[in-house]
């Protein structure tokens, strides 16, 4: 068998998610999936780095597929000119026989963007959250820190996620601020289900002053998703890069 | 009477252009008024500065409106709540009572903007013409240079128009390029019918070589439509700024 490495950015707006979900909702995953097998006239099953949630973007989702045969060189192009175009493939690699997109990832980068000023541009209205409060960075930036490192993040996620291992390692998180446009990027070893989207709102709620930086660490301890801030919606959240 | 001016941005994607049609036409004339009508429960005209064609979007289209009355002061946030979230008011001012958005216009600045890259942007499609040829910005310039000042511009605009002065004033045309993303800025005192797209697709077929700089001499001298270059769609034109 060959193995693939595919680059794909969408814009989830019109999508139900990643995921295939059946009963002819429309996913990413499914419309890749049936472009592919119209260009390679063979059924095929790709595997995401993760699932995005419905409305989610993707600078650089990566995607994996094992063939019993070569791709041609015009793979590529043909994919294009089949897919709609709110889904692009940016690129096609081979990979490593052992290699899959999910259970390979050891890193990922996801970005979140607030607008923060009174009136949104109407352009960036599908891709931006417009939040129109006046928002301390430095306490965002503060409370941040708390977040870093290893930690239980059952109070960011999702109530009913069966993941059972709530335990993540966040890197890095940047938060920068230009002429009222702010963007959140995070940086970790993976994310749960919710989780990026919690965050940020709870950091939002900082910036407010609705919560203090310290606030963090008994959200933290306490486990209970209530405890965190507000979900933050799907619209200004894209999955930017995921690392091998 | 009190006369007031407007600053209004839109996403002109959904719509047939500026100006109102009758037929049940989506313009963004009619939602404009139709949303002032809702909230001053009163009839009004507004006068744009100028047409823009289907498709075409605006940062800064500047309309006037004449009231028997004055506008109170949360105008603009209630006209923004009805308004499609792609059309925005930006700015309300009162004006001089001879203020009129169209025949006051001392200039207007028109972006229009070209991605040349293989492949293009999923988010950037719905504002960005994909053009993926390599390009010589240099010699765009050139070209460009020769349609600065005062010309009969009859050869770069729609043969139908109806416009019998074709007698235009170009200021500059400013072209940058940035990672295969090209920005044409044209700030002139007037433009004809698809005179940007046409000037824009005769200097693209000077950057890929198709044409020479010094063409544009003779095409302006022609004045004839059919010898300048092919028209560029509308999705990627901006009317960014209207100068009184």
């Amino acid at each position: 068998m060959k193995n693939y490495k595919m680059v794909v950015s969408y814009d989830g707006s019109r999508y139900k998610g990643w995921q295939r979900l059946g009963k002819g909702e429309l996913t990413i995953q499914d419309t890749l999936e049936q472009t592919i097998e119209i260009v390679l006239k063979y059924k095929v099953e790709v595997q995401g780095s993760g699932r995005t949630d419905s409305g989610v973007h993707a600078n650089g989702q990566v995607v994996s597929m094992k063939l019993p045969f070569a791709l041609k060189e015009d793979f590529l192009s043909k994919v294009n000119e089949i897919l709609p175009e709110d889904i692009r493939l940016r690129g096609v690699e081979m990979a490593d026989g052992k290699f899959h997109a999910r259970y390979s990832a050891k890193a990922k980068t996801y970005k979140y963007y607030v607008d923060s000023k009174e009136r949104p541009s109407v352009f960036l209205r599908k891709y931006v959250f417009h939040y129109p409060e006046k928002l301390d960075v430095d306490a965002m930036r503060g409370a941040a820190d708390y977040l870093l490192g290893t930690h239980d993040f059952t109070s960011f996620t999702n109530d009913k996620s069966e993941e059972k291992d709530k335990v993540r390692n966040i890197y890095r998180i940047q938060i920068e601020e230009q002429d009222g446009m702010i963007v959140f990027t995070y940086y970790g070893d993976g994310f749960l289900q919710h989780m990026i989207r919690i965050l940020t709102g709870t950091l939002l709620e900082v910036g407010k002053g609705e919560k203090n930086p310290e606030d963090i660490i008994q959200i933290l301890e306490i486990k209970e998703r209530s405890k965190a801030g507000f979900m933050v919606p799907a619209k200004g959240l894209f999955l930017d890069k995921v690392e091998y």
